[in-house]
C-alpha cells in the first residue's frame, strides 16, 4: 500500500488549479507531438497564445542585460575586450556585490544590497518620491513574492479563515495560493462596460457579504490588469486607496506590467505615487508592490527575477517576514543581476544606450501595435465584444455563443468557454485560456489571448480565430 | 493601527527559525563594517565558517559549467569561436530545448525534459540501475525540493498533525518548514560515538512515542549528513529501508553532498541503489531523493539548481504533485542548465574533459585534505573531539565547558553553546553555528564549521580556535 494517496494528501494540493498550464495546454503539448509524428491536421504548428512567455514567441532579448550575464557568468570576458565597456563595468559592479566576487555564492535572503538599493533608485525616478532600499526586497520572479506576502497572513489564530479581495477575473496564481494556504478567495468583479474598472459599491458589498465567513484581510489589485488589459486611472486608484484605509486593508499590488502601457494618452501610476500624493491619512496604507523582469519589455520570464517593495510594514512584521525568508537561503543570482540592468538600464552617453533604447522602444512598439490589432481585428464584425487593450500582454474578449452551443457544452460536460477552446485548439492550432479559468460574470463567455504572436503570426490567428467562430456559430444556430 | 501586527499575522512565521543565518550571523556582518570603520578588533576580518557557501570562501567555479552559462546567455558567443567546440554544442543543445529556443522563455513547472533525461542517465550511472526521466523533476535549489515535498502531506485532515522523523543535530531548513507548514517535528538522535549513525531502536522509540500526538508520515535521512559529517554504511541503510517499509512512511533522502566524500575506504550509496538491491518488498517503498548543483565540486549555490528523483510514488499522486507546482511557473533555466553540466559532464575525449577533470580533482582533493586537517586539528590535545569528517562539509565537535562556563551562559540567558560561539566571533572574528540551531543531545555542546575556508585559512582558524578555547577555559575554572 503506498503511503501518500490522494486520500491523505494535503488536500489544498487537490484543490489547486493553474488554467494558465492546465489540461488544455497539456492538450496543445499533444498536438504538438502528433504534428511530429506527420498527424494530419487542418493546421501546420501550434500557436501558443496562452502565456504570456514573449521569449517563446519569438521576442529577442535585450542585449545590454544578456551581455551582462554572460560577463558574470564567466568573468574572463571582461577581461577580452569584445563588450561595451559599460558592460564590463556593470559586471564587475555586481560581482563586486556577491560574496566571493562570484555569482556562485549565496545572497542575503531578501537579495543583494547593492541591487536593492538601485531598484529603491528606479522607484523614486519612476514616482518622484524618496524610497528606502531596505523596504525592497528581491525574489525569484513575482510568483514567489506574492507567495510571500499571502503567507504572511494566511494562518488565522482567532477561528474563522483569512480572506483576500481579489479580482474577478484574476491571475490564478492568486486562487492556485490561496488554494494552497488555505485563505479565502473574496471575489470582486471588474466592470467590463467601464474597461474593468473597480467599482467602490462593489468591493463595499463584497467584503461586507465575506465578513460572515472569513476575516478579509488584504486587497489584491492587479495593475496593469491580467487578464483583463487595463490600466486603472488615478481617480479610480484614489477611491481603491480610501476603501484599503476605510478598512485597514493590506493592498497588494501587482504592478509586474508597468512597462506595458499601450493606448494613446493612457499613463501607469503606482499606488504608492498615489497615495504618498493623497496625503495623510491615506499615505499610511500598508502596501506591497510588486514587479518582475518577465514582463516589460525585457520579457525575461526563464530567469526568475522579481521585487517587492513594501510600504508602512510594521518594523517587526517585516523583521518578522526577513526572517522567514531565510529559510529558503537566497534569490538566483542571476535573476537578481537581470533585476540589477532593469532597475539601472544604461544611461544617455553611456555606450550601450543607443541599442538599449532602440531595443526596448521597438519591443514595445511592436506590442503597442498588436494590441491595438487584436482589439480593432476582433471588434470587426461580429462574434467577440474585446475592450481596449491600455496595457499588460491580454486581450479578454466576451465571445459572444449561441444557445445551442451552451446546450452542447453541458452536454460535453464542459463550462461553454472551455468547450469552446478546446473546439478551437483543435480545430485551428491555437492555445487560448478560457475565461473560467480567470473567473467571469455568470451567462458571460470570454477567452484570454496573449498579444504576444509575431505580427504577422498575430494577423494569421486573429482571421483563423475569426473564421473558426463562423464555423462554429454556424453549426450551432 | 497597522494592519498587519504581531499578533495577527501568521503565528507559523513567527515560529520559524534558520540557525545558519540566524542573530549571530547578522552579529558577523555588524563586526564587518566595525572592521571597515576602522573599529580596533584582536583580528583583522570575518572567517564565515557557519553557511556551506564554497564560492563565497574563494572556490573556483568549474570553468565548463560558466562557459556554457555565458553562451546561452548571450548566444552570439556560440558563434565567436572562443569556446571549446563541447561547450558549443552544450550552448546549442540547451537552447534548442527551450521555448523559443531562449533562457527568458518559461520552462515546464517540473523541468526541461531534456535535462531531467540527462538527470535519470547521471542516476543510471551511478547506480547502476535503469532510472524513468519523467520521474524526476527540477527545482530551483535543494531548498525549494525539499518544500514541495513536504507540502504534500502538510494538511492533515484527520484531526491529528503530521509528524517527520528528522535527525538530531539536523539541517534547519527541515525545522523551518516544519514551522511554516504546521508539521509536527519528531526528532530521533543520531549516535555521536557510532560516527552518528542511525540507531533503529531509537527510531523504532521515537515513532511510538511520537504517534499519540501525530501521524508519523515521513523519515528523513540526510546522507552524508550535514551538520554530522558522516556517511551511512550499507549496512545501516539496510535497517533503515526495512524500517521505512515495516511502517509505511515515505523516505526523503537528502543526497545533496554525494559527491563530497572524503575518508579512505568509505563510498556512497544512494538509498535508491541499496532499496532496489534489497528487493522486493523493500523496493517497494516510495522515496523522495533530493539532489543540488549548490555543493558537490561545483558548489553553484547563486544558481539555485536541483531536483528530485521520485521512486514508487503513486502515479495519481506524482501527477498532482506536479500539478501543484505549475502555480510557480518554472524554476529558472540558467540553474536548470547549470543541472545540466552536473548531470551531464564532459566525456573523455571531449574538449573541456581535462580541465573539467582537474578543477573537479583539484577541489574534492582539496575539501579531502580540509576535513582530515580539520578533526586532526581538533582533536589533537584538549578541549573538542571531533568524529571524522567523512563527507559533506562540515565538522560538529563536541565542545567540553567546564560547569561554571555553563553558569556564567545561564546567567547571560544563553545556551551555553551559543554564548560560546558569541565570544568566539568576538574575540576572534571566526563565525560558526552553536549546536542548538541543529539540535544536539541535552547536555552536549557543540558547534558547526565549514570546511570551506582555504587550507592556509583554515589552519590559522583551528589555531585560533584552540587559543581561544585554552583561554575561555582558563576564565571559568
Amino acid at each position: 500500500m503506498a503511503s501518500m494517496t490522494l486520500k491523505n494528501i494535503n488536500p489544498n494540493i487537490l484543490k489547486v488549479e493553474y488554467a494558465v498550464q492546465g489540461p488544455l495546454v497539456a492538450r496543445a503539448g499533444e498536438i504538438e507531438e502528433e504534428l511530429k509524428r506527420g498527424v494530419e491536421k487542418p493546421f501546420k504548428s501550434v500557436i501558443r497564445a496562452n502565456i504570456g512567455d514573449a521569449q517563446a514567441m519569438g521576442q529577442v532579448p535585450i542585449t545590454f542585460i544578456r551581455q551582462v550575464l554572460a560577463c558574470i557568468s564567466y568573468p574572463e570576458l571582461i577581461g577580452e575586450g569584445n563588450f561595451p565597456e559599460d558592460v564590463k563595468e556593470r559586471a564587475r559592479e555586481i560581482l563586486n556585490s556577491c560574496s566571493g566576487g562570484s555569482i556562485g555564492s549565496y545572497s542575503a535572503p531578501y537579495g543583494i544590497d547593492h541591487i536593492r538599493r538601485h531598484v529603491a533608485e528606479y522607484i523614486e525616478r519612476r514616482d518622484a518620491l524618496p524610497a528606502n532600499w531596505q523596504n525592497v526586497f528581491l525574489s525569484a520572479g513575482a510568483s514567489t513574492a506574492i507567495k510571500y506576502c499571502l503567507q504572511l497572513f494566511s494562518n488565522d489564530t482567532h477561528g474563522k479563515k483569512n480572506g483576500v479581495l481579489t479580482p474577478i477575473p484574476q491571475y490564478p496564481l492568486y486562487s492556485a495560493c490561496y488554494a494552497k494556504y488555505g485563505l479565502t478567495q473574496v471575489g470582486y468583479y471588474l466592470d467590463e462596460t467601464t474597461n474593468w474598472s473597480l467599482s467602490i459599491e462593489e468591493l463595499e458589498r463584497r467584503l461586507n457579504e465575506a465578513e460572515k465567513r472569513c476575516n478579509v484581510r488584504a486587497l489584491v489589485v492587479i495593475n496593469p490588469g491580467n487578464p483583463t488589459g487595463q490600466v486603472l486611472s488615478r481617480n479610480n486608484m484614489e477611491d481603491i486607496i480610501k476603501f484599503v484605509y476605510k478598512h485597514n486593508l493590506l493592498l497588494i499590488s501587482d504592478e509586474v506590467y508597468q512597462h506595458n502601457i499601450y493606448a494613446e494618452g493612457i499613463q501607469f501610476f503606482s499606488f504608492r505615487k498615489v497615495m504618498m500624493e493623497l496625503g495623510a491619512p491615506y499615505s499610511s496604507i500598508e502596501l506591497a508592490s510588486i514587479m518582475s523582469a518577465s514582463k516589460g519589455y525585457m520579457g525575461e520570464c526563464g530567469l526568475r527575477g522579481g521585487w517587492v517593495e513594501l510600504t508602512n510594514f510594521h518594523p517587526d512584521v517585516q523583521a518578522q517576514l526577513y526572517k522567514f525568508m531565510s529559510a529558503m537561503v537566497s534569490p538566483n543570482i542571476l535573476g537578481q543581476a537581470a533585476i540589477d540592468c532593469v532597475a539601472k538600464p544604461p544611461l544617455p552617453g553611456e555606450p550601450s544606450y543607443d541599442l538599449w533604447l532602440r531595443e526596448k522602444e521597438s519591443v514595445l512598439a511592436s506590442l503597442r501595435e498588436r494590441a491595438k490589432m487584436i482589439t480593432d481585428g476582433l471588434n470587426a464584425g461580429q462574434g467577440f465584444k474585446c475592450n481596449i487593450v491600455q496595457g499588460a500582454m491580454y486581450a479578454f474578449p466576451t465571445v459572444i455563443l449561441p444557445p445551442k452551443a451552451v446546450a452542447a457544452a453541458e452536454d460535453a460536460k464542459q463550462p461553454p468557454d472551455v468547450f469552446y477552446a478546446y473546439r478551437l485548439l483543435e480545430e485551428t492550432g491555437i492555445c487560448v485560456v478560457p475565461g473560467s479559468g480567470f473567473g467571469q460574470a455568470p451567462g458571460t463567455h470570454h477567452i484570454r489571448m496573449t498579444i504576444l504572436p509575431k505580427t504577422d503570426d498575430l494577423r494569421t490567428m486573429i482571421h483563423s480565430i475569426k473564421t473558426f467562430h463562423q464555423s462554429f456559430i454556424e453549426r450551432y444556430t
